[in-house]
């Protein structure tokens, strides 16, 4: 019997990767574990994990023989680590692999909005670019104060990006970094005030959940642009979409939002904000990356070897 | 009796600037030279000019006092500087203050055609995200091959953000350049064949016209993605179309075309394009600081002092 499930949903290319590896049993999401015999579920040892659907003690509970829930992505905030902990469940992720195609992506939303990129793309391609005339003027983004919020590995490299811009670095985080002189602050609404552009780089999960508030996006102000590449959690969504219909905040390029795919419609509204479908790490390259540090995991528990990106 | 003369479709705040500092005459454009009176045309000194239709020999024999073209923009290819010179009058330009503009637009032209990320933002905006599921995969932009056709000051700042993404940086320049270990190769053909991304930033004009021909784009490959922020002139657009219909070449990133602002309609159906209406300076700050110093060059000409940004 299989000792290993895969859970969520997974591309074709990944489904055969694991399926020739482990010859695993593939499940759409948590809800059809209990599809399972109770016997097929006793066997399970590992779980390959993709989505955003929460695995917690309930769904651990119901697969009594689990040791490993190596997940898909660098963000694990679906997976309940103190309930795997308590039950001896070590848990992956897969860090890294995705950071290059993260910032890129960070740092393309800076620069779409700023520069209104979208909106210009729609002039030229109306047809009637000639009627209309020149696009209209929009800012400068090269040479801004650019403030990070969450210097992760994620927000290094966005960091390091954004300096050969010419960008002033500022930052917070739990405690001050060994930086290139970039400047250190110990609350987030103090960062939001220092800055033209914030880029939220933080992990999800409860700690950070609505840390990007109304105070923070008062403070960025009139003339600021939020970015956000990490969860959807941790900016007050509520007060971002007020904030950015009332004139608050000057714009914002986002990633992730709260309740994806299915996304507030107040936003399709805003000229203001780019969006992007939550493809931060969308490559070939990347996504294969991933894919292979997930199954390089499991088969180091199986094998009982180290785990190479242990989360706990 | 006015000696200066404005020529050209300057913003209103560019023309109050003109008017209040020169006691400007404001032409739409150089056809409208003829409207003015013999006398007058006599008592002009000095031009500011803007645009893209041609300002030559003929248009300067119709102004016996010019002594100075201050163009608008880097760019100063609508000017005939060797008729200019002939008849000894000056010609400046407005360079370096747009340098970081156009950058920018440089790379996020290349990230967003890599990333696909005004088709992600359709997918995203289209409010049946979750109905059509993830956004396709697309392919890593970050630690790429870039090559810089032109390695002049714009060509500098592309290549300056580029290192921040890890990419190698080729380039072709008249001849070899003091770098921080970029390769520098002798032939546009050779330097396309070297990268998979090439960035063109020439200056126009005759002397560049046509040099991304059809060997270049070849050379690039189906691989490869083009990217133009100079001028449409320096690229075979016949040859560039082609390309894109028949997956010769992958995408194409593009702020300047042939017939500006009636721009070939096949550009419109490619899906592997993304289009910018000649945006590349188009910042508040940045044409104010162009506007200022087409100013100063007319206003240090009027006072017999040096030239601040010649071009003969």
């Amino acid at each position: 019997m299989t000792e290993t499930l895969a859970i969520g949903p997974f591309s074709p290319p990944e489904r055969e990767a694991l399926t020739a590896q482990f010859g695993c049993t593939l499940l759409a999401g948590p809800g059809d574990l209990a599809r399972l015999s109770e016997d097929a579920r006793a066997a399970i040892r590992a779980v390959a994990y993709k989505g955003h659907h929460p695995f917690g003690a309930a769904q651990m509970d119901m697969l009594p023989g689990l040791g490993i829930v190596a997940n898909f992505g660098v963000g694990y905030d679906a997976i309940d680590v103190a309930a795997a902990s308590e039950r001896g469940v070590k848990v992956t992720n897969t860090p890294d692999v995705l950071n290059d195609d993260v910032a890129d992506i960070a740092v393309a939303l800076l620069l779409m909005t700023g520069r209104r990129m979208v909106q210009a793309s729609d002039w030229a391609r109306s047809g009637n670019w000639a009627e209309r005339g020149e696009f209209p003027l929009n800012r400068k983004v090269s040479g801004g104060k650019a403030g990070i919020l969450g210097l992760g590995r994620i927000g290094r490299e966005i960091a390091d990006r954004l300096a050969a811009f010419k960008m002033d670095i500022h930052y917070w985080a739990r405690s001050e970094k060994d930086t290139p002189g970039w400047t250190y602050h110990d609350d987030p609404v103090a960062l939001a005030e220092a800055v033209d552009y914030l880029i939220v780089a933080l992990v999800g999960g409860p700690d950070t959940a609505g840390m990007v508030s109304r105070q923070v996006i008062r403070a960025l102000g009139p003339r600021g642009i939020l970015v956000n590449i990490s969860r959807g959690s941790v900016v007050d969504e509520e007060a971002l979409l007020h904030a950015l219909e009332s004139g608050v905040l000057a714009g914002a390029g986002l990633d992730v939002f709260l309740n994806e795919p299915k996304i507030n419609p107040r936003f399709y509204a805003l000229d203001t904000v780019t969006v992007q479908p939550h493809q931060g790490s969308g490559t070939v390259e990347t996504r294969a990356a991933m894919a292979k540090l997930q199954r390089d995991n499991i088969a180091a528990f199986l094998s009982g070897g180290p785990l190479l990106t242990a989360v706990n």
